[in-house]
């Protein structure tokens, strides 16, 4: 793992087969290159995304993981009592990001919860911390990135993805790749 | 203007209507929220999404817009010469941010460059700065969102939106409006 310290996984709520896979692809991205171990989803069970996200950790390696809940509020309870880790609720609604994150900084293991249009307002009690990246209408997508990289101060950056077949040398002019195998 | 010193527009080159809607869509709220004044899109032209970022600039606020151009090459090389901005291209295949970042905010007017999947070479050799955040498969999303906050420093968090009819009350437990009207 790239930190020891500190780890962040994902719940995504309310995911919507049709609607919502290219938004929720874009978060397991966006998760898996930010250092996040691995996303939880509620709403609709979604086959493809769990394997496109295999294929794309089978290539650029690490072991993030994507898995299906069905009963998010259950699950959010029974993984604060089992982990002992706090759970961050990104909203547009919360306290800023800026007052709230040395706070969250503190907590070394850390679920994130993103929600779709409506969420309930037991995301709001459930949370230890409702933080919101600007409160505006937003991308769920960009205030997880932004709550990320601040949350990991862009350690990210050092992370190894161990057990990869391809990387990405990088380069100012163009496109290269080293080919692990 | 939020800061008088720095000023970010977005380019989205190649929006496909039926593929991109929530993708982009995201992308202009990502920007809007995170301090940039505008995007300029190429692809097909999306009415929906016009009028969409219209609405949400109607009630919170601001002047961000949205403006299609049919040549996104010919647009950039225009955009370059008349503003004196650099351009900024966000991709996996470029150095990494945290190296590129001293240099890249030195530029008090920069045009960040977002593709699509097959991003042809030019966009490479017309930018200034090829940059990765995260020399992984990535959402544009979140290196767009990435690159706002580390760019603007945060400072996107002390902005105003002039003009805005509705503005959220920071708040640790739940939702709550400041009617502006």
């Amino acid at each position: 793992m790239m930190n020891e310290k500190r780890a962040v996984f994902v719940l995504r709520v309310g995911h919507r087969i049709g609607r919502d896979e290219r938004a929720s692809t874009h978060l397991c991205l966006a998760a898996r290159a930010l250092g996040a171990n691995g996303i939880y989803y509620s709403g609709q069970k979604d086959e493809g995304i769990e394997e496109s996200m295999r294929k794309v950790v089978e290539r650029w390696g690490g072991d993030f993981f994507v898995k299906y809940v069905k009963e998010w509020k259950g699950f959010l309870k029974k993984w604060k009592e089992e982990t002992g880790g706090k759970v961050v609720h990104l909203t547009m609604y919360g306290e800023e990001i800026g007052g709230a994150l040395e706070r969250i900084r503190r907590f070394p293991l850390v679920l994130a919860v993103v929600g779709g249009a409506k969420m309930p307002p037991e995301a709001f009690s459930l949370a230890e911390v409702n933080v919101s990246v600007g409160s505006q209408p937003h991308s769920e997508i960009a205030a997880l990135a932004v709550f990320l990289d601040r949350y990991f101060e862009g350690e990210w950056e050092r992370k190894g993805f161990v057990g990869a077949r391809l990387r990405v040398k990088p380069n100012k002019n163009g496109k290269s790749f080293i080919d692990v195998e």
